[in-house]
């Protein structure tokens, strides 16, 4: 464990370097880890797109072993879309290949002038060019570089055309069809002139309790096979198994945020997609869930083609964000964001906008070249999206994400953004301690920070009144640190909905030989989530202005179906949580700084005046 | 007259030139100067891609004077479509703009190293830098530096991102709508980095004889406004007026030439875009006859969009040449091919090929993501435009045009081209001169070196039996050397249809005050021919073996309609078509080139052992 891979794209040097196992103890890996290091290597203030920024790739301590859903990885960076620090997690066989390949870790900093790929193979390295590569879509690069190098086994991440573009939500992908989706690391990627990380290994990670560890696993294995959710749903379904139960709930957000209930959204919800395009599920690396999918498309359809996909997060963005209901549009749209390299989420919930902005009469025609992007234009939905990777026409304003879309059109309320990250799939009216989240998210509008649809729609652990403040705070800040640790040891997050911190500590104590306890793993999950938010104070001077929603979800009361009237109520919930936090005005004070290790990061932000006094 | 602007982009150069006199009247303008450029300064052997080839523009004697039909332009280059010597003209009124600038050609030679792009106004002319440019279509290059120079009245050529990515049969745009599309001109663009002329002058050209030259351009007016075809049915139904004739005369190439009768043609005639989809006629600068078109495809549509277009070629390429109806659907792909850069006919024509290769199950599955590109598929023309500007997936394949994708998927037979460049919009078996037309086309599969559609069709100037072989010959090389004529005066071929060489020597004439004649004009037809010839023996050895047509031509007989039971019998023309030029085998003689003052191009074809003997 530790060993880091640095590449330096400037003058082409790559070097190998360890970590103080005291360091990995205290961060663990993964988002952890990035945190850490960028905390220490990148200028909070830096350009996200200059070669100054770096692109921080993470294993984590299970990675690759029987640690249920290990398969993963993640990538740390300042975030272009955000300028926040900013986590994008990713499953696939990527992740496990670069470990056995020998390496826990990737920190790229500099600039290429020449588009280069990453050919990394059993602890060794190289910069390779990548100028013929340069252009190609991720399917064709990965192909290609499979090809080339000569070997089936190969695993290749990769940007698409939107990353080269610096689409501002471009992501990463590999194995063609998995993405650390969020925040636009692709576009960072791209302005370094890296087109993709080849890995090949076959060194399988050491574990040091071999008895201890199997324990665990077996213990992790047993709960996530008898839940309902992780043993039977996600498995049967996909995540889109969701739609249904939080159109339901009338919280699904219908063009754009004006409503919570697309009436007609079982025609993509997860058991829809099983009946009518589901070719087969696909596991990431080592997962007994597989709640992906292989789907294909009718050839009698408009939009006829096959891939990975669709996701609860992608149906939504271009389904009920967008107004449409064509399961083939919405699938399309998901195929062609894996091949270009774009974020579903940002790039639906986009198109969405300059719908809202369009119905407004924000758009000049002139603009639009015929196209007419009326709520439910599910053909439109799949130009835009041609579109925005390749910055033609429109496509180069939506490429910019929804603040700035809004804002150039002169409408910037109509962004639904939090720190500049376009809001997924669940309206925080109807769930007001997932509004919360929301808005104290570091990374910006993000579900994944603090999952409390869990607690307040599908009662995981326990159902909770999802229309009460009281007590939101406390479940949030749990989430949140607790969903730190599980983005650290680089776990799916699906485990959560079966198992907790307290189930990890064996796995953990047992792949790395750490005495961890439950306390030390809550408290690094705490660590992390107050360093991040360090970072972003010294990026943007973060605190509570930006610790909010859009003013619709504040303002305007849901207007139909089950949360109607409900607005959220976050003014209820946020002193409470900058007290349960020990933060004033959403910073952390000295104190708890200190009391989580972190003194150098209080003396950091006093040095700057930051520090709250 | 003979201002020449030289841009070499290498070292980032600009020189300003004279021709003598005597060399204008020797080859014109347009693209007999340019071929005459061309031996000159290209090495006949040179990679089109390379910074040794060359790019050069030109207008003519008469571009944006009073002269009928003369607001256009001229691209004359070695094509990485064919390896030949290439001219490609297009509308527009860019054309005479570049004229009022004060220069009537631009040499464009060598690669620069980052992307520029040149803007000339009023006699001056400066290289500027495109980053900002590089990667934008046409319309967004267009606006863009209309914007950024400050002046409405900019007019704009140039690339897309097909011309960028080094698509085989890339196009130059100008005025987001107009095309020199033949051939890949624009990858050649793209190879030396430049994206865009912007050019603007008031410099009116000069008319050495006013009344001469008045007299001559009433008498021309006069003929093309009484003709039925030039006064009538192109300003009723521009250039798709023909679908209907042509598929009723069974030479319709439907399916990539497996018939010649498309039952469901009509949905795509000029008739019916004049009804359903028709906004507006858009003629070129200074034209009386206006065929061009500017449409709207309806926003319920999934193809909705606007822009120029579609003409007759391009309503073919998508509809009949791919066994589609969906007039929807064809003007997407051709609005697609404005804004991204590309040759419509190519593109279309390329789609046909790769649907027979899939009927033929030549195509791997894993090549198409899921895409069916059976016949008929309006939806698949769309996406496979896309695909192949930017390369994507199985686009990259069809990049490099229909000869290599037929090779590469195994069934070379099935690439209906003649010298690399696909077949247009007329199936010869039904109009025999025509294929010899084709077979004998400098430039590859072409229908605007000899458009025997006129006599053989039309009636124009007299009907003659399109079945016949005799006397075909002595009409195709009438057509060559006219219109080689016209596309060095620059003018719009339509003219054609109501005036000839005899009507065009007064307009010379008056504009240029040389005592020209029927006999020099004529004859400089014949030099351009011969000269465009030599070129080509010089680069690959051109020759009988090349002046051929795909073998379906030549041995399946038409399966169906009013041509049924035809086969191009080329054999019975070709001969009597040599000894009418005085070619050997299809090398042209020493006594034929001294003939017309060629002695230099005898020359260089002994040295190179390469004379007919
Ligand atoms: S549950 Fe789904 S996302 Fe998580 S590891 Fe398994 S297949 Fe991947
Ligand atoms: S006839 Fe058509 S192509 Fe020719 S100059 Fe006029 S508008 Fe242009």
């Amino acid at each position: 464990m530790g060993k880091i891979l640095r590449v330096n794209l400037t003058d082409h040097k790559l070097t190998d370097e360890t970590l103080p196992e005291e360091i990995l103890r205290k961060w663990l890996g993964g988002r952890g880890l990035g945190v850490y290091l960028a905390l220490k290597e990148i200028d909070p203030k830096v350009d996200p797109l200059s070669p100054e920024n770096k692109l921080i790739i993470l294993t984590g301590p299970l990675t690759g072993t029987a640690a249920p859903e290990s398969g993963r990885w993640c990538s740390v960076t300042k975030a272009p879309l955000t300028g926040t620090i900013h986590d994008s997690q990713s499953g696939g066989k990527w992740g496990p290949e670069l470990k056995f390949a020998g390496y826990d870790a990737i920190i790229i900093e500099g600039a290429s002038e020449e588009p280069v790929y990453l050919w990394i193979h059993d602890g060794k390295a190289e910069l390779r060019d990548a100028k013929h590569l340069w252009g190609k879509d991720t399917h064709t690069t990965t192909d290609t570089l499979i090809e080339e190098l000569g070997d089936k086994n190969i695993k290749v991440m990769c940007i698409g055309p939107a990353g080269e573009n610096l689409v501002k939500f471009a992501c990463l992908i590999n194995d063609k069809g998995r993405a650390a989706g969020r925040g636009g690391h692709g576009a960072v990627m791209g302005s370094k002139k890296l087109k993709a990380i080849a890995v090949r290994g076959t060194m399988k990670p050491p574990i040091a309790n071999e008895d201890k560890f199997r324990e665990a696993v077996r213990a992790n294995r047993d709960k996530l096979m008898k839940h309902s959710v992780t043993g039977d749903a996600l498995p049967k379904y996909g995540t889109a198994v969701l739609v249904n139960i939080i159109n339901k709930h009338g919280i699904l957000p219908t063009k754009n945020f004006q409503t919570g209930v697309h009436p007609t959204a079982d025609k993509y919800s997860g058991e829809t997609i099983a009946e009518k395009i589901l070719v087969k599920k696909v596991p990431c690396w080592g997962c007994i869930i597989a709640c992906g999918r292989y789907t294909r498309i009718p050839k009698e359809s408009p939009f006829a083609g096959e891939g990975d996909g669709p996701e609860y997060e992608t149906v939504w963005a271009f389904g009920a964000q967008t107004g449409t209901d064509d399961l083939n549009a919405i699938t399309k749209a998901n195929f062609l964001c894996n091949e270009l390299g774009l974020d579903t989420i940002s790039m639906g919930h986009v198109i969405g906008t300059l719908m809202e902005l369009y119905e407004k009469g924000k758009v000049p025609e002139e603009k639009l070249r015929g196209l007419v992007p009326y709520w439910g234009n599910g053909a439109a939905v799949v130009e835009l999206t041609w579109r925005t990777a390749y910055r033609s026409g429109i496509g180069d304003d939506l490429a910019e994400g929804a603040k700035k879309l809004a804002e150039k059109y002169g409408a910037p309320e109509v962004a639904m953004v939090v720190r500049g990250q376009e809001l997924p799939a669940y309206d925080p009216r109807g769930v007001q301690g997932h509004g919360l989240g929301y808005a104290t998210s570091n990374r910006g509008g993000c579900h994944l920070r603090a999952y409390m649809i869990a607690p307040e729609v599908l009662g995981v652990p326990q159902l909770v009144d999802r229309f009460e403040t009281k007590g939101k705070a406390e479940l949030v800040k749990t989430f949140q640190d607790g969903f730190a640790v599980v983005d650290s040891l680089v776990l799916c997050k699906f485990n959560t909905f079966a198992t907790w911190v307290e189930d990890w500590v064996g796995l953990v104590a047992g792949a790395t030989g750490w005495d961890v306890t439950l306390d030390e793993l809550n408290k690094i999950g705490e660590r992390i989530y107050n360093a991040e938010r360090v970072f972003n104070i010294l990026a943007f001077g973060d605190g509570r202005k930006y610790d909010t929603l859009p003013a619709r979800l504040l303002k305007e009361p849901m207007p139909e179906g089950p949360a109607k009237g409900y607005v959220v109520k976050l003014g209820e919930m946020l002193d409470e949580y900058y007290s349960l936090r020990g933060w004033k005005d959403g910073r952390p004070t000295r104190a708890k700084l200190e009391e989580l290790g972190l003194k150098d990061l209080a003396d950091r932000l006093e040095e700057a005046g930051l520090l709250p006094g």
